[in-house]
């Protein structure tokens, strides 16, 4: 079922922003039978080229970076090798789309280091001379970080993916950043671990841009967030400086805790070149509840129950309105196993022990019926089914895009105010085909979805910046998951203070002083 | 049990460098009928006075800063008025003074401001004038981190300790740095939810001092660091601008993640103010097991099968050699519930059902008794006995002060190699009483302890600087929870290489240029 949504989705992407659920699971593979993967790395007809970002935003100005010249290329291939040195216009063509189509740069130079010490003579050289670099991963980001914006050199981590060791006593995972997640968790599984991370790009990502982009995913509701599971990390900093902070201990209180300056600043900061992951045993039992019920109060109700019954087992606590399923099974034809409800939970459990955790999936569903909350539900642990269940979950944005045009946003409330959004946004914009909202409810991180028949800039401005300042007004974060990138830097204000974002930008100067790294990307 | 030993503990902390077992959780209470106390706030007998600082270490000087004059203390008492301001010589002893008693400065100025505003202009007024200021919580900290050196003003939060809000559905907790954190527990509790967080100096220390100085603590193998559970921070920097992070989301990816150059930074970057942190549901069963073992391999055999079948309710993984025990039952008459073993675990679940949870335990018993990994062992889950089975544990520096002088490390090394240094130790240290070892196997965070009947210049030699080479060149840490503070600038080197150092050297001066914050702190 999986296989066929990506093929269905990958021919569907050309008609709008998003292919599949870039929250959800179904990304595409690494692979070259994958069409998806073809058409990022072999794209060539002009039809299908988003249009070059220095058109599309022509208020965003080149800064005073060298251009590339032969002197430039002639160090990089003498550092490299020619192979590892990438001018072809085709071949860096892929590297200059982000995945959604929405940015375009026009670099000319991919570098493909294999060790620390290239990617740090990289930097030192580029930093020498004022020139500018985009560090890319697997290229899955959704805020258009992980591409020039220009023509900034392309430093790909692809060929960093040494495995370079796994303490099963501790169940530490220590690696080059450029390993792809899936790869990772094939590693980690075959040693009865798993990394505590998962993601709908999981088949591309490289855990160096999982970290520094600080991805969620679907289960950091059980497993915490990288900030408290990566216990090392290794950097470059512009200047080529290696800053080694790949301790690859639980404890150590050694002075400032550096390695947290490259979680999530988006390799504005430094090019992280290493990680140690800390893996959680990989659970023997998984069950899957899926229920409905009648109103926001009893999914809030009911999640207080997941807690406290599931507690130490619930991995997973995702919320679907009815406009969001309904997406799914009238443009999809995918079936809900229950009947329709204002409101979907999906409850997932990772435990050690099928018995035991099948026993409190029950006593938690029977407290949750005989308290009226919920109003139906089914639960299983066949992996068919628990798949079936999370397609409905994963296949929502593919929906959605049947509607027509989708304006998409990932947005933190406080729990109690997670859905409040909806419904004000549905009175707002009359005409919409559909306003929605789903996502990690346990997490408190809601995906509010706005589809029209087509693109109205009129329709953007009702909901822009309406939908800012109310998520500013509540304290949450107008990017919950998805980063700042060069889409969403003059959106930071609303989530964070004036002081915060001045202390940003001294940061930025301390570390990166001619700028050279990820220019015109997160800092506004 | 409890109050016995610390009594005892009392009355025998003029002996030796430690007082109970500031790893384990036998700390004093924050009130006054506590000897403990008593005794920092009301000391005034001059042999009980530890060396002045200024003495003791005459190669640190004094820096620049201004002395405090008429001006400057009438700037404060018209700001907090004349109760918060103590100047009084007796009064202003206790702040003075750390718990260890190891170090001791002169300040004649303690102010206790209740707001962050009040924060913010105390350090405005200290910055502008070049005041020198050390941030103090509940002076429970074990590395002369929270006291002055010199004549520093102590910024006193015991004031700030209002609890702001608790989000019982997504079970965050909002507060002031100033809150004891045994009452956060408190107030938790009452709404069955945990701090994830258990120190034996819960009874006295602030959480604003947990964070500054990362804590680690008895459970943090199931309940994650603090870089991961606490979701934000406020914090004030030297200059008085506040830095507000407390946006109390588990998903914010809106720029660069402040929040964590506050936490561990041991007050020298910033006076953290307030506090967002995560609790997790309260346990509704607890179980603890003690195992006899005869080889540290089975004791990693055994670690392996605790994390596989006890999985998801592991909350505490301790070793004990058979000399710390010894040290126990020798001197305090403790009673261990097994025969004589070189190894003991003491194994604590928790979890959400008690039936699962003993069969669980059971399970893991019986697999590690057939496998023979376990020699004997006995399990429970009865109050007073899992109290008397932890008193072992906690009683351990207790014990060892009876042998005369304590030599203490607080060491992180890889899972493997947890236990290796104790033998290496015995085999140097031949005039040793005692060379033992215990701690946080499940962390990997071991607290080698070499006792002799009493001080002695040349066995200092010969332990260091080789227990810091040893740990360095496995890539350990000479600090893995007590933090830096006055007394381990000059060891950070070994665990950290010297990028990172001149980086936490750039980070200090860009956040506190003047260096009023915490000086002769941390940084080498």
């Amino acid at each position: 079922m999986r296989r066929h949504m990506l093929v269905g989705g990958a021919a569907r992407r050309l008609i709008g922003p998003f292919l599949g659920s870039p929250e959800g699971r179904p990304f595409p593979p690494n692979n070259n039978n994958n069409p998806f993967e073809r058409s990022l790395r072999q794209l060539s007809g002009a039809g299908a080229l988003p249009q070059l970002t220095k058109d599309r935003y022509p208020q965003v100005k080149r800064r005073d970076f060298a251009e590339l010249n032969e002197k430039h290329l002639g160090y990089f291939k003498n550092l490299l090798g020619e192979n590892r040195v990438i001018t072809d216009k085709d071949e860096c063509q892929g590297f200059n789309i982000d995945w959604l189509k929405s940015v375009r740069g026009y670099s000319q130079c991919i570098l493909k280091p294999k060790t620390t010490q290239e990617v740090s003579e990289i930097l030192k050289f580029c930093n020498d001379n004022r020139i500018a670099v985009c560090p890319q991963g697997g290229n899955t980001g959704l805020v258009g970080g992980s591409v020039p914006v220009f023509d900034e050199v392309v430093l790909w981590t692809g060929l960093m993916n040494d495995i370079i060791s796994l303490d099963e006593n501790s169940g530490v995972l220590v690696c080059q950043s450029g390993c792809i997640l899936e790869n990772l968790e094939n590693f980690a599984d075959e040693r009865d671990l798993m990394i505590p991370l998962d993601l709908g790009a999981k088949g591309s990502c490289h855990i160096g841009g999982n970290i520094s982009t600080n991805a969620g995913g679907l289960r950091l509701l059980r497993y915490g967030n990288l900030h408290g599971s990566v216990l090392g990390v290794e950097a470059v900093k512009a200047d080529g400086e290696v800053i080694d902070c790949t301790s690859a201990l639980k404890k150590d209180n050694t002075g400032y805790h550096l390695k947290h300056l490259f979680i999530g600043s988006e390799g504005t900061l430094g090019v992280v070149t290493k990680v140690a992951i800390q893996c959680p045993p990989k659970p023997r039992a998984l069950n899957v509840a899926f229920l409905g019920l009648e109103s926001f109060d009893d999914v809030l109700a009911c999640l207080r129950q997941a807690k406290r019954q599931l507690g130490e087992i619930l991995s997973s606590c995702e919320l679907i309105d009815n406009p969001s399923l309904d997406a799914v099974t009238s443009h999809l034809n995918l079936k809900s196993p229950i009947s329709v409800y204002p409101f979907y939970m999906l409850i997932e459990t990772h435990g050690s022990s099928c018995d035991h955790d099948e026993e409190k999936m029950h006593g938690f569903l029977e407290s949750c019926m005989s308290d009226g909350l919920v109003r139906d539900g089914t639960t299983t642990n066949e992996i068919g089914k628990m798949k079936a269940i999370w397609e409905l979950r994963e296949s929502i944005t593919e929906g959605l895009l049947h509607d027509g045009y989708v304006f998409k946003y990932d947005i933190s409330l406080p729990t109690r105010e997670f859905y409040s959004l909806v419904p004000v946004m549905r009175e707002r914009v009359k005409d919409a085909v559909r306003v929605c909202g789903y996502g990690h409810l346990g997490d408190g991180n809601i995906h509010l979805q706005v589809t029209l028949k087509e693109f109205n800039e009129e329709v953007l401005r009702i909901i822009e910046p309406f939908i800012y300042e109310y998520t500013a007004k509540l304290r949450g974060s107008v990017s919950a998951e998805h980063g700042v990138g060069f889409r969403k830097p003059k959106y930071i204000h609303y989530s964070k203070s004036p002081g915060a974002i001045n202390l940003m930008k001294q940061l930025k100067v301390m570390m990166d002083p001619k700028g050279i790294l990820n220019p015109y990307k997160v800092i506004p």
